[in-house]
């Protein structure tokens, strides 16, 4: 319970940061989309730290469909606890959203009419964002597992900038995006590919970094 | 006493950091507010990290009374010292705004003409901001004591963009600003509105972090 | 082999921070070039720590033939592998670019056509760069081991404004660079000259950082 | 003899730090001084993290003749070693600027026209700058010895926005930017009084630093 509380809380305040910071950097930057978006990779990376620190020892600290996934795939979490995960992260994710349009004092329902981010390009760099996220978690694990909250903050930070998609990489945040007509919005019905591209890129992350990464089987 | 010193001269501090570098980025930004605020969280965050890795081994680092009230609900400061912490903490803010209003050959004495931290969205936001900053620092004490200062300075780095109110987040803080008519001022009329929901807020996050973090009664 | 593979993924990784945050920049920052490279050197940055924390266990995480030639110099790698290293650090450079290319819909194959990367200027600059990258290194090896990958990080987040040529540094990075015509372009013909001031970097700071560090002969 | 190569050495490099990080800044933010002052604030915080970690364990990483006297007035160096240390120091930043001039192809030997940086204000702004230079240094070394290197950088970084002279804190810097007309230069005529500043500030800070932090006599 306290786990599913954690996994709830972690996401809201990843949205939070997310859709926050990318609403006031828009409002602030006067059409100059270059500060908001360094803005939004700053906060995001300094929630990322802190959510991943503060609550890591109590749930694994996956906020992430895509993460809960690929530790189900490695067998360390079972089907069970797996789905109950990827439904409060859902579940908090759209929670943040909505308090962040509180917050902004914007209509608390909406849903996003950015519609480029869609296409192939689009999707390939959805595939190497998720890849990437995935190879800095189980590379960090295996390597520094105490400098996990630093990696993950750090390549999402970059990843806003080096992916032509911004670095989604997460299909809660994805869906929960989808509820906000604000700079970090994503059009609802191209929410739906871009969760396919994630969950693909964990299967095919899977076996590359087991190898890579000796992973036991 | 050295204590109280410790307390009074960190908040003094941190007022330099957030109304010094308003006024820097104010100055040089041209109007390009979102710059201003960059440079306004950055230079915050450094010192906070500052202040609290030097000074926490002597005063336990609060420099805010939310802070030290909710150290005082869970009955880890006693009555007494905790007002005095309080009391310097604000003298020290008020102090620190004087100084940087030296350094920056401004009058002195000024009271704030920003009106717009005020409303119900304003509200919600400080809510949140207290919140979060007492997440992140009864959380870090119970993942990862060494790390409080990364984390409230990141936190906090992160929540000037993530909050519509750019996350005062500290009465002594609030009621320092209002001393001050730049970048970072609050109208002295709408500090006290702040200051009530922020000790809401720790009101309101005691029993919830109590049971998060198994912390003792 | 699988220090092959982390070197050649690696250095891949670096590119696609490299060129990517590159090419996001210039398209947002309006003609402000000062915020793309100030997202370029962030972006790239992060990835640094992030390749070198997760891939130094296996290879030992150079990603640069000058390091590579450093190390063979110190005599800590034998001939054969260090060749082997440099190749895959440039295929995987060149695969880099062309990863990235995809991801923000360009064609794939391109040659720059940038061309003030070149001069005596620009020389001095990246023979001060290379050899500041060794300092950073094997000082960093010395002192503390365990936070090499934030010296080099912050070292080289910092040299793209401190150098004139925004610290190139590096044979792979250097050529992979010639192979794309956005922000972070090198015109072709101007990467031997580039890459030899590299090299006779790593043989002037040689001497002088083993006197400097004590380092065995 | 080491030692003062590597205080020579490090000064030389954080001078090429501030003052070709100002030149790039300045070249490409087009007029908007904030982002020039943003880049400045990074390279610099980079570079010093860099110096203060490989050096430290070799000559203790002052790179500062104020900080040098401060640890002469604790009797932890005697007075010819102190003296030979602020002779290298200056001579390094000085050799720093002219290797930066010539990285940037600009005449190697300037005096700067930079005319603010005098006043009662900015004398203000510099004694504060050097006592909490000194508080984090003293702090930090009796709070978290290992810390210090992140201490040094991330307050330089904050105070460069924070105080209305972007924190010289360092007679030699401020005598090496008198011989560069460029973003970090300071007029010559106005170098003697913030040195004057910075030394009363150790003065004034030694018997306080001392009682709060209980330093021994």
């Amino acid at each position: 319970m306290q786990k599913l509380v954690a996994e709830g809380l972690g996401t809201a305040l990843l949205l939070i940061s997310v859709v926050g910071s990318g609403i006031m950097g828009e409002d602030l930057a006067g059409g100059n989309i270059a500060i908001a978006l360094l803005a939004n990779a700053i906060a995001t990376g300094c929630m990322l730290y802190v959510i991943i620190s503060v609550l890591g020892p109590i749930s694994g600290a996956h906020f992430n469909p895509a993460v809960t996934l690929a530790f189900w795939l490695r067998g360390e979490i079972t089907t069970r606890p797996a789905l109950a995960y990827v439904s409060v992260q859902i579940a908090g994710g759209v929670l943040g959203v909505w308090a962040t349009h509180a917050m902004f004092d914007l209509p608390i329902l909406q849903s996003s009419a950015t519609l480029h981010r869609t296409g192939l390009a689009q999707w390939w760099s959805e595939g190497i964002a998720t890849f990437g996220l995935l190879f800095v978690i189980f590379g960090g694990l295996r390597a520094r597992p105490d400098a996990v909250p630093t990696l993950v903050a750090l390549y999402i930070t970059g990843a806003y900038w080096f992916t032509s998609s911004t670095s989604f990489a997460n299909p809660a945040v994805t869906i929960a995006r989808g509820f906000s007509d604000t700079f970090a919005g994503i059009y609802p019905g191209h929410v739906a590919a871009f969760v396919c591209v994630q969950v693909l890129a964990v299967f095919a992350a899977h076996p590359i970094l087991r190898r890579l990464f000796d992973l036991k089987p």
